[in-house]
C-alpha cells in the first residue's frame, strides 16, 4: 500500500480554500446563512445569489432587481448563438447538460458579454467625469464602440420595453440611479448621431448594477471595482439564459427533432475570398 | 436580394421549429406571456421557469416550490466535483463560462443526477401499486440501489435539514403528497436495514415534483410521463447549482489563487491494480 | 495554520489511481515508455495512441491503421452538427477551446458515434454465430437500425469511398478481416432490401477495429470486451474531428465572419404541433 | 418543395462561409485534396493538419515537427489541470465527451497556453533586433514574465527531455532556426540570472513554429502574423493533449474508480482571507 502522505508534518498547508458555502455542519451554510434561516425568513433566489456570489445579503430592493434581470434575460428566442447550439446539440441526441453548456459556450464578447463592458466603460466615464459627448467622441477615437448603446431593430421610437421596465423600477425603487442617467445623456448624445444607438439592455443592467452597488452602502469602492473587474455581471446574463437553454433543450426533445444538417445551399464553399461585404445583416461574398 | 428565398414558395419546410419564445414582435414573450405582463404581475423566477420549461403558467406554490428547490441545491460546498472541476479550472486562469461549463459536464448518474431517477422509480412503483417491501427487495433482485435512499453522513438521527423543509413545505402547502409519502414509508423499510438508509434530498425532491405535477391537474398524464422520462428535474438541480458554481469562480478569483496541480503524494501511479478496496470512502489498492 | 493531515497516518490510501503516463521521472513515460524512446525509434502519433489508450506498443500495420480513421473522419465539412456548432462558436468571437468544445459536444448517439455501437452488435452477431439475414432481422424486431449500415446519399453504385481506401488497406495488411468480412455479408443482405443500406465508414471502422484487436493477438478476450463496452472507438472519431473543428475554428477567424444568427425565416415559430412529417430529409410540420 | 429555396435567385447571399474541406462531391476534398489522393500518397496525421488548418501541403520536415510535437504534448501525467478534471469527470460516470472537454477546459494562459504567447514575443523580439537582455529587461519593466522561459523543476544543470529532443530534430531538418536560436540567446541570458529559468517546452515550440513558418517559404509575411495573432499553436497543444485526456478518461473507466471528493482535510473554509503565501509550491493562509 502507498505509504503514509506527509508523516509528522506539523503544520500542512491546504491546497484549496474556499469562502462561500460550508458544508461540513448540520446543514450547508451559504456565506455563514444556514439553510433553514433561508427557507424560514422566507429567502428568495436573488438573495442567494447575493450571499453566495457578493457573500453578504442585499436589501430587497436589490435581491428584486436580480430577479428582474435574470427573468428578463432568461430568453430571447431560437435564433441567437447560443439557443440555436443548444437545439443543435439537443437535435444530436445528447444529454442535457451537453446542450446546455454547448449553447453557453457561444456566451461572450459578441452574445451576451456586453453588460460588463458597459459597466466598466460608464464606470470609468462617469467617475472621471467625462461629460456624454467627450466619453462618445474618446470612444469613437479609440475605435471602440460604445457597449451598451445601439440595436439592430430598436431605435428611439421603438423603444426596448426590457430597458423601460427595468428603468422604471429602479427610478422607483433605488436611492440613486445615477449611473442609469449618466448613460441616458449618453444615449441622448448618440441618438443624435443615429435613430438605432439607443440604450440597450446590457448598457441599461450593466449601469443599474453600478447604482445597485455604489447605492446600498454595502460595498468599498475597492469591492465595487472588483466586481466589475471580475466580470459579475456576465455571470447574471449566463444564469439567466441557463434557463432559456434548458427550456430549449427540453422543447427539442419534446418535438423528437432529428438530427440538424445545415442546408448545402446556404453555405459558400470557397478556396479563398476576395471580399467580404456585410448589408442590411446579410454576408455577400466576392470570390 | 435575400428576399427571393422566401418569393413564390407556397409552403416550405423550416428548418427549426420552436414553441418557447416569441422574440420577433415588439417585445419577446414567454410562452406566449410577453415580457411586461411578467415584470408588472410581479412574476418570480419560478414563474419564468414554468412558461420556458413546462409552457404553463403554475400555481404559486408550486413556482415556489421550484424555488425552494432552487435555493436548498444552488451550492454544496468546493468538495463535490462539479465545484472542484469549477475551481481548478477558474484557477488556471479561463473566463467564467469555461469555468461553470467544467464543473456542469461532472453532474450525472453519479452526481446530481439520482433525482430524475428517484421520480422514475418511484413513479413506477408507487403507480404499480408495489408495497414498500416489495418495490425495495425487487430493486435489490435486479441489483439497483433505490436512488433517493442513502447517505454518507446523514442518518435516522441526524437527517438532512433541506429534506425536512422541503416535507414541511410540501405538506402544508401540496394539495397532495403520496408519492412523497410512499417515499417515506420507502425509506421506513430501509431503515429497518440500516440507520443511514435515509430519504436523501434528491428522493424527496423527485417524489415531491411527482406530486406537484400530479396535483396541480395541469398536467396529462402523458405529459408528466413525458417530464419525467425526458429528464426535467435534472434541469432545476444544474440551474441551481450553477448559482453555486458561479459563486465559486468569482470566489477564486478574488482570493487570487494559483494553477492548481494535484499533489504527486496523492497519486498512485500503477501499470496494473490487482484489486481495489474501498474502505470508509477511502481508496486501498493492491498491486 | 491548518493543522496537520493525517499524523501518524502510517499507510495511507491515495485519492488518485492512474497508470498511463509517469510525469515524475527524469523524462514523462507513457505506458513506461519514455518520451526519448519514442522520439528515437520514431514512433508516429498511431504508436503514441496505442501506448496511452491501450498502454502497449501495437505492430505497425494497426498504428498504421488508427493514423489512416483520423486522417479519414478528420473532417466531413461544414454542415454537420459538430462543425456548425463550433462555426457559430467562433463567429461569437470565442476563444479556441471554447469553439472547439461547442462543436465535440454534438458528438454522441446521432452524429458520429455509430463506430462503437456496429462494433458491439456486428462483435455480439458474428461471435454468437447468427447468419446475416438473422442477425438483421432480429435487429428489425427490436426495433434497432442496424449502426454502420445505411448513407443519406451513398448507395450499392456509389460507394463511399472512404470505406473502400480502409478496405483494402485492411485486406492487404491485417492478417484477419474476419469481422469486416462478416459486416460485408450483412451488407449484402441489406442491399439486396434496400440500394442505401450500404455498409457506411462507421461500420466499416467498427468491424475493422475488431479484427484489429482479435488479430495482433496482444489483447485477452476479456480487455477486448472492455475496450468494446467502454466505447474507445468513439474517442478515435473524437479525436480525428477534433482537427477539423480546430481547423473550422481558424477559418473563420481568418475569414472575420460576424455573429451568427439564425434566419427568423427558417423557424417555425408555433405553440403546438400536431403532426410532424419527414420528407426527403426535409421537415414539414402540422400545426 | 424545398427548390423553391434557390430558383430565380440571381446572386443571393449565403449565411456560412467555408473554405477547408467541401463534402458535395464523389468524396470529400481537404484544402482542394480528394481523401483517396491523402491515402494513396502515404500522407500522415501532420500533412491532414497542414491541409485542414492551413490550407496547404507542407514539406514532411514541417509535417513530421507537428506529429513531434503533438506526441511530445499528448499527455504530462495526472496530476496538471487538465488531466485532473477528465479525471474527476470520468468518474462522476459520464461519458467521453463530457470528460475530455471538462479537461479541456483548463487549457488557456496559465496551462497549456505559452506557446503561443512565447511565439508572439519572440516574434516581436526578433524582427525589431532587440537585444536578449534589452527584450528581457523591457519585459521586466512591463511586469510580464517572458513566456517559454522557467520551470518549475527542470534547470540549467536538469533540462527538459524534450527541449532537446526538439531542438536537436529542427537543427538537423529545418533549413533555418533562428527564431530558437534568438530564444537560446535569451536563456542564456535568464540563467544568469536564475538556474530555472531554462527555455521550456512551450517556448521551444513557439520558437520553432516561428521557424517553421518563415522557413519554409510558403507564407506571406501577412499570413505569418495571421497565424501568430489567431492563435494556431494552441490548437496544436489542445489537440495533442486531447490523447491524454481521452487515455485517462478510459483510464478511469478501465479502473472503475468512484465519484471523487475532494477531501475535506485539505480545504481552508474562511470566510475573508488577510495573507496568502506561496512557498515552495504550496499555499499558506493567514486568516
Ligand atoms: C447594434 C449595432 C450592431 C448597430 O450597428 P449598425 O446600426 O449596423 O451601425 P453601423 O455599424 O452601421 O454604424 C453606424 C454608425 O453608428 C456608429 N455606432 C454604432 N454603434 C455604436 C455604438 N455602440 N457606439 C457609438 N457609435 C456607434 C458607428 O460607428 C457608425 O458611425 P459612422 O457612420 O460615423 O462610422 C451596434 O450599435 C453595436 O454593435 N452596438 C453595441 C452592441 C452591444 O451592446 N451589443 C450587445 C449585444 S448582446
Ligand atoms: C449513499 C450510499 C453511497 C451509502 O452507501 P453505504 O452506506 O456505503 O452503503 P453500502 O454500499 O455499504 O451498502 C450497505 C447496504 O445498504 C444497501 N444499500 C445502500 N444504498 C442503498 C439504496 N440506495 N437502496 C437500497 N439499499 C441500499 C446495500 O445494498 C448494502 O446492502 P447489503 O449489506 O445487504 O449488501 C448509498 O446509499 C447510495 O448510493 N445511495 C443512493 C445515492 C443517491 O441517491 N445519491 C444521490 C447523490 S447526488
Ligand atoms: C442512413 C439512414 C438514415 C438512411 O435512412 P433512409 O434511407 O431514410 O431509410 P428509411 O428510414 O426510409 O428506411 C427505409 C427502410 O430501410 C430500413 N433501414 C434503414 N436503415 C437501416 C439500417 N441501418 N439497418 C437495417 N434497416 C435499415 C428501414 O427500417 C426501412 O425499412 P422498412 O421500409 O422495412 O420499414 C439509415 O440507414 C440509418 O440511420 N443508418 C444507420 C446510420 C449510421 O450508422 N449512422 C452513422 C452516422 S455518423
Ligand atoms: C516556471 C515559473 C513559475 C518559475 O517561477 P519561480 O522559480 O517560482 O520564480 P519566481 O516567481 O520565484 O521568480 C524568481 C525570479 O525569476 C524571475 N522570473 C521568473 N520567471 C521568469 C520569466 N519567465 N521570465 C523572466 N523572469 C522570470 C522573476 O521575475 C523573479 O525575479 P526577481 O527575483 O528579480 O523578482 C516561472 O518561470 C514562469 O511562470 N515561467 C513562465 C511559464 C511558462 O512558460 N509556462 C508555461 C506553462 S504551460
Amino acid at each position: 500500500l502507498n505509504v503514509a502522505i506527509k508523516n509528522g508534518r506539523v503544520r500542512a498547508p491546504t491546497h484549496i480554500v474556499s469562502t462561500i458555502c460550508d458544508d461540513r455542519g448540520e446543514e450547508p451554510t451559504y456565506a455563514g446563512v444556514p439553510m433553514s434561516t433561508i427557507i424560514e425568513k422566507g429567502y428568495g433566489v436573488g438573495d442567494v445569489i447575493s450571499l453566495l456570489w457578493f457573500k453578504r445579503s442585499l436589501p430587497s430592493y436589490c435581491t428584486k432587481f436580480i430577479e428582474m434581470c435574470i427573468m428578463l434575460c432568461a430568453d430571447h428566442g431560437p435564433c441567437v448563438s447560443g439557443a440555436h447550439n443548444t437545439i443543435v446539440t439537443s437535435r444530436a441526441g445528447k444529454d442535457l447538460v451537453s446542450c446546455l453548456v454547448s449553447g453557453l459556450l457561444t456566451i461572450g464578447p459578441r452574445f451576451g458579454g456586453a453588460i460588463d463592458d458597459a459597466a466598466r466603460y460608464f464606470k470609468e466615464a462617469y467617475d472621471k467625469g467625462l461629460s456624454p459627448d467627450a466619453f462618445v467622441e474618446s470612444m469613437k477615437k479609440r475605435g471602440i464602440r460604445v457597449p451598451g448603446i445601439g440595436h439592430r431593430i430598436k431605435s428611439r421610437d421603438n423603444r426596448d420595453k426590457r430597458v423601460e421596465l427595468l428603468q422604471k423600477y429602479a427610478r422607483t425603487h433605488f436611492p440613486s440611479v445615477r449611473y442609469m442617467e449618466y448613460a441616458v445623456t449618453v444615449e441622448n448624445y448618440t441618438l443624435s448621431k443615429a435613430a438605432n444607438l439607443v440604450l440597450n439592455v446590457d448598457g441599461c443592467i450593466g449601469s443599474l448594477f453600478l447604482d445597485l452597488l455604489a447605492s446600498c452602502s454595502l460595498f468599498t469602492q475597492q469591492e465595487i471595482d472588483e466586481i466589475v473587474d471580475i466580470g459579475y455581471l456576465n455571470g447574471l446574463f449566463v444564469l439567466a439564459r441557463s434557463i432559456g437553454l434548458i427550456g430549449h433543450t427540453f422543447d427539442q426533445k419534446r418535438l423528437k427533432q432529428p438530427l440538424y444538417r445545415h442546408p448545402w445551399e446556404d453555405v459558400l464553399y470557397t478556396k479563398a475570398v476576395k471580399m467580404r461585404i456585410e448589408y442590411a445583416g446579410d454576408l455577400y461574398i466576392l470570390k
